[in-house]
């Protein structure tokens, strides 16, 4: 490929295919030709939208931040990577330095510069340049699309590592879009084996049992809270009030409740009487952090099933068709834009 | 002392003075008389409302759970303890072999028997009895009224282990009551070292100063929102709604809220949308466990000053009037009740 | 069965077939009917020495502490169980009030009473009784022989668990015996894709790869130093002196060591500059808290293959050919007395 | 001071003074006026052998890595320091995005820059240069002096970090050097209150016991394995493979043995039974991470006391002298450069 086409974001709903440069590589870059992106809920908040709380469009961006491709180019003092290596794109590249990054925790570093979040450009693009050290080399086993999925599979890493999932916990995982089947299928392949799904969308929850789900709950026809269901974690994955006041209502003592979807608004009403009686633990999730060999390996060795999850492809030139796939089709889980594709 | 005498309430606001038979031990337990014995919170809102959520007092209870004596009797299998030992009390005694017991959250376990708790009695009484392994040898250098408060300086010690208070945590104390000032003091005693503390009472923000906060705040007169107070704990010592959504919005990233005062009501609002971009931690405290030590220790070596908050000695047969003090005085913080005392 | 036939140790190799009464359940206890039990390396070795260090057999013994079986009866205020229920029995009982129990690290009480640990008795027997909480209750997925194996089971889970082994965790087991099998597999269940086996006997790196191995090597042949291997967890299984050097040495920075095997003498030559650069932490396990939930969990969702560790299988009669078996035969993994099964 | 003058080791036992251009800082670094330097055993060992281990000396290497000193020019890109701006500079920078660091383990980063380690020069000079991040403002509680004593400050802090240490250990600290001398005083600031110290030097001890020892052992006379000392926690700070085995054995059920002191060799016989059936973790420290924040809030308020410490104090030109300091004087604890000290 040696042109370089963007889809690039102007106004809610206004997304156009632009041709821009190359770029170039710093030092400690790589340039990588991008062949699968996933399509994210937070790009399509962007193209309806313009903007995710205080994050606001004000100038044309490219969307996109789930990423996979071949390494194209290398900056002078790049060791890791050679022209030719197949890489998945973690795609925030922190400062470093701050007391967020020196703690280990990155993804909460103020200077973050994350791929699709203003002023960032992300990978709905032939090409992107990043930090060597944040590529990561795909093996044989792993297809480019799968490869684009690693950053969606670390969103779900993160959420069971923060809820301490393992053989001794009951997991709840409250709604099956794509972060909630990739939980589901991530608490499994950690040895979770109590297994609670709950969505209003039949097929989502046919999916999930497909996953490893050990039993799914269709919560529009019999609330959480009719059921028996209990958990030591919950993975909320829906952002919807009620599942997570239903979710954590239905923690056992010591639990922990991980928010994952966001909320319609700032505030939530929680039953603090039951966190504190039970000692329950309450979080959030913000993007991940050091989870990109972990997905690697997951997806590698077969213990998740990413393709599952793919329920289209489109061609860059159609990124604004994958941006209202999830609209337009009630089976849709995770549409990809793959720039290789031929245009519908 | 030859008598069990008891404060016995019957109902709301009648607490009367009752001769009781001095209780056996059990093969594993001690008989105590006790000393001192420190009025809680909870003891006021059992006076005054008879329940407090789902546990209601049905028959007679004795109330009193923060207590110190001297051991007058042991059952037959009794190793720990001898008849003239000074004790402090932990006046919770779980089952030992359920899930939580066996985790070491003995502190939730659901069979555990504690003192002031329908059915079960507590210490406004000359004479107890208690597992040996519950009663703790107080050390010279306290005496039985700093014996008394190893129970609420546990729930400090319980709360500043869940936030993982230490010398670089900034640290938050929303409320100033005796939990609040026992926080501030146990913070200060495991390092902490930024350290503030609201209330709207001066005189408590006052006694607060002295006991190692470095900024104190009147909330009434500048809410905290108005501040630049950050924190990476909080310690919400009120229970006040505004006081734990204020409290949460100042944690920096990866900070730590953890609720000890009881709200007004199940469910509170919660800042979610800040838990989840900072990845904070929200959990409560429920009594305690593994504390005891701890708290003799801190306190044996004066490193906290239990004495600071001390601020009445009523007899046994005046307990009701103990239980008044905190309504009747608004510099009241921590009134005992004293077997030994003379009536007033 | 209306006997209690028990294979009893009188002395160094003399096992008797003895007859015993049936004992009675206390008000807490079960008396279950064994079915099946998994010989230990520390059967055989009471067996052979009469001891295990400071455990020392001075009065007659019953051997093994690896049980599953079926309720017979139980005690007057027994809650968890009923006449018939199948349960796996934890060998342990500890006091439930000492500092450790409290804890949760029952496993270090000092007052445990554990199965086939001089003086208390264990389960080469027709009947046992034990505290209704440490018998497990076994669903239908899982046989008899399957629920004797959840107490090595647990050790495997035990060593995982404090290696804190995970996706993101290479997993270095040396020696392939029966706990180094079951650690490959609990390593693999719970999310190890990298999984490096040594051992000297071709035939347990065979079934070690079955178990899920993703590399074995026979150090016979080839010694680790020699090889390339790294991990983040070494769980080392065989005791062997130079196994945990050369285990620790492949250690990467802030890896974790979990001596699970006995070494030869009490003091061992450890790489210490290797922990005090690479900041590793060195551990070793004794026994396991918490875990048969877990166990049961694992097998009964088929995450792990019991079946293929089980060599043997001998009526309670020919206890002492069981506990010879390993001695016998280099393909024995696990053998496990039958008490229905036809003698020899 | 407008010349930059260095102590330069050439080899073993020579240091000469030199002259060299003061040095300009990168985009984000700052140049720093250094105004006083702490002599680390590990400058020691340079000036007296050229080498550490694998660190060797092979080109002349200034030394000195526990410094402070003003701000006296910042880079392109500098934000959080202007000239003037007195700051403790934590020595070593890492790279910010390999493994290690982005875990939060930078002390353990294979590219890190640690001053006067081989080929890195470090403080005995005028001036350095440094990232902007790893310089740290001292408040004006604290002295230059003290300032420089953040470094070996910070090594306690790992310790007692890496320890657990808190209100509920009692702590052994095995040597009374200077690291030993700050790890009691840390560990009480943490709120430790028994506190045993070790040491053959009587002096050391007397120095510890006002550090907030509670009990203080010359192992010259009694030996710690004739002693009833029981610990949660060893902080060794000796290298001595007697205080290693000692203190290991001395632990109690679930300890916790940090090494701090390095050992003549690198294997050590260490009771791996003991730490196997008490289930005791072990591990080392290499340097620090995250520590200065504590460090100077912990020193600024007054809970460690630097001044008992400091033994003596050289000019930049008497820097060899401040190397021979230990050597000649068995009072030393810990020397300083000084740099505007006048010359002996």
């Amino acid at each position: 490929v040696t042109d370089n086409v963007a889809a690039v974001l102007h106004a809610p709903g206004d997304v156009r295919i632009e041709r821009r440069p190359i770029p170039e590589p710093g030092p400690h870059e790589v340039l990588v030709e991008i062949r699968a992106v996933g399509v994210c809920g937070s790009d399509v908040h962007y193209f309806e939208h313009g903007r995710i709380g205080d994050h606001v469009v004000r100038a044309p961006l490219v969307l996109g931040h789930e990423s996979a491709g071949v390494v194209a180019g290398v900056g002078s003092d790049v060791r890791r990577h050679s022209v030719g290596d197949r890489v998945a794109l973690e795609p925030g590249v922190p400062c470093g330095s701050c007391r967020e990054c020196r703690a280990g925790r990155y993804n909460l570093c103020p200077d973050v510069r994350f791929f699709a979040t203003p002023p960032v450009d992300g990978a709905f693009a032939n090409y992107v340049t990043i930090h060597e050290d944040f590529a990561f080399a795909l093996p044989a086993e792993l297809t480019d699309e799968e490869g684009a999925l690693m950053e969606p599979l670390s969103v779900a890493i993160w959420a069971c590592r923060k809820g301490q999932v393992g053989p001794d916990t009951a997991v709840l995982v409250t709604g099956a879009g794509p972060i909630g089947q990739l939980a589901v299928q991530v608490a499994r392949a950690l040895g979770a084996t109590e297994l609670t799904v709950t969505d209003v969308n039949q097929h989502r929850l046919e999916v999930a049992s497909e996953g490893g789900a050990s039993r799914t709950l269709d919560v529009s026809r019999t609330p959480l809270a009719e059921t028996d269901v209990e958990a030591d974690v919950l993975l909320e994955c829906s952002g919807h009030p009620d599942a997570v006041r239903e979710g954590v209502r239905a923690l056992r003592p010591a639990g922990r409740a991980v928010m994952v979807g966001m909320g319609p608004a700032d505030e939530m009403e929680i039953p603090m009487a039951v966190v504190q009686n039970r000692e329950l633990w309450l979080t959030g999730t913000f993007r991940y952090a050091n989870t990109y060999p972990a997905a690697i390996g997951l997806a590698a060795a077969g213990r998740v099933n990413l393709r599952a999850i793919i329920t289209g492809r489109f061609s860059l030139e159609d990124t604004e068709a994958a941006l209202r796939a999830g609209r337009d089709d009630p089976a849709s889980i995770k549409p990809l834009v793959v720039p290789g594709a031929a245009p519908a």
